[in-house]
């Protein structure tokens, strides 16, 4: 591995203009938001998501208009040991699918509504299989994380990353399991629904493939281009992307969660502008989050992916910042002000 | 008080002729949620949802297009004795509130969208105080049930009651402590976020006030006669004429669960189309949804009223609904099935 990759050059070289958040932003979101007519505090969690959002995109800003959802989609090198309980031309499948406005995602981007962009990444070339190899070559990782990057644009005021990829849970359980260490049965679940038999081989590939890397890896992006995806890396490149636009993101779960765990463990800097959508009903996506400080809107007990959990999230954060944006103060209501 | 009232009349005819759900309609929801491009059960509590909806409305119905918000608003008498954070005088300010647009549920009925009527029930003529005498008159409660039950028209495939009225939450604490008794502090609040000095008298005020009536009160509508109020009776009418219609309602938080605990006591198949929109941070809401065996959608930490909550609870009911309505099957869309 080498020492220095393009990536990391890339990462290290944003960190040196990193944009911050204004405090005034936050002052006069907080100033507005005890104005407004409703008792203090009694919207609960809307309130902090409404000021959080100020944060990002300024005091003034009063409504998410423009959303994107970005599905990247990667075939996984480590399908074919049969860690899922889909076939790995599932993926192409389901992008066809997401393509022909059939899946999960698609009616919850268009209830948003949001823009959806599904980008498929060489689902002809998968990863190389973890188990034996690192997953991806340093041009691999580095072109995958380019086409994450170039997708967000300044015209979106909320980014959604999302993934499709039969494999990918498996990825995103050795990603967890070598960046924070502890049992390799915390980090394995039923992925799509596998077996108890199948979830135990899934365990041991991945507490094999992890241990056979640790040596080589000395960064989190080693720890990525060893064990990860590029529909991974291509989500690390969004949520970069989305950082030095200063636009929120809204993450879904256990798989998109990995790589805002690759980007942690670089600097802690590079996810502020990250709010987790849910709480998966996979096993490992409690401990990633508990790892991040996140601390997720919803709890529905879903575990799908194609950012299905951060869209119907999306609606809260949405519906928060409206009525921090459209409602009106005590004076403007001449509604008359707690005793 | 009146041995059978006309509104228990008017309630034991609907029982009568109570529509039931079909099981066909479970049956067939349940084969097409299986059929759906995603892995079985991914979508948690979203295919729950979907199914639940469907036996009420038709395992045919793919949307839900038309929401009406009823907002109702009352005057209590007990609020001169000073429950509340807020004068009285705030009632009908946050009616204007509503009506020009400015409060936190225009703009989540804006965005769902949903049709928000507000009906406000003679403001100028409070409830009597009922820590002294029964809060209605007979006449007054009929008229009030009336007015709540002829809002609610066939146009409508969902229906979330609202509430405004300084002081309510004082009654609905003595409706939870007359119906389900245990000890008065579970049951009292802070509402819009009185001192603790006013909790504590709150909390006296709902005790003495339900000891007073507890020998007149032989039925859950003599309790809600005597310690309710006309928002909490328009409530409970908008309840059973949308479940004479078969028409699902969500549920908002502390207030707006009174009623539906007094029609539960009256016969729990009068609730069978109620879902919980949320959690509310008012601490008596707990206790309530624990006795009627509601599981809350959302826990947002909020505790405003006005339907906020189940507004934005109603986002995510649609959204299942849209999930089944809209999503291709493996079939339709050649997406291989499980191994």
């Amino acid at each position: 591995m080498p020492q220095v990759s393009k990536v990391q050059k890339f990462i290290t070289s944003c960190l040196q203009d990193l944009p911050s958040i204004n405090s005034v932003d936050i002052v006069k979101a907080c100033d507005r938001n005890q104005e407004l007519t409703k008792p203090f505090g009694s919207l609960g969690r809307l309130e902090d998501l409404a000021i959080w959002y100020s944060s990002w995109q300024g005091y003034q800003k009063k409504s998410i208009d423009s959303i994107l959802i970005a599905i990247f989609a990667g075939n996984h090198g480590v399908a074919q040991r049969g860690v899922s309980a889909y076939p790995a031309e599932v993926t192409a499948q389901m992008v066809a699918n997401f393509n022909n406005g059939g899946a999960a995602i698609n009616q919850l981007a268009d209830l948003l509504p949001a823009t959806l962009k599904v980008v498929d990444l060489e689902l002809d070339q998968p990863t190389k299989d973890f188990f034996e190899e690192p997953a991806m070559s340093e041009d691999e990782c580095s072109q995958a994380f380019q086409v994450g990057f170039d997708l967000v644009s300044h015209e979106y005021d909320l980014v959604i990353p999302g993934e499709m990829g039969i494999g990918n849970s498996t990825s995103a359980s050795a990603l967890g399991y070598a960046i924070y260490g502890g049992s390799v049965s915390d980090w394995v679940g039923i992925g799509t629904g596998v077996s108890n038999k199948t979830l135990k081989h899934k365990q041991e590939v991945v507490e094999v493939a992890v241990n056979r890397h640790r040596d080589t890896c000395s960064t989190p992006l080693d720890v990525m281009q060893c064990l990860g995806g590029r529909e991974l890396v291509a989500i690390m490149g969004s949520i970069l992307s989305a950082r030095m636009k200063k636009i929120p993101v809204v993450i879904d779960g256990f798989i998109c969660t990995a790589p805002v765990a690759v980007l942690n463990a670089i600097d802690s800097r590079l996810i502020e502008h990250v709010i987790a959508g849910h709480e998966s009903a996979e096993k490992g996506h409690k401990i990633y989050l508990n790892k991040l400080g996140l601390k997720p809107i919803l709890n529905m007990n879903m575990r799908l992916g194609e950012a299905t959990g951060a869209a119907l999230a999306a609606q809260i954060l949405r519906a928060a910042v409206a009525c921090y944006g459209g409602m009106a103060t005590f004076a403007e209501a001449q509604v008359s002000i707690s005793s």
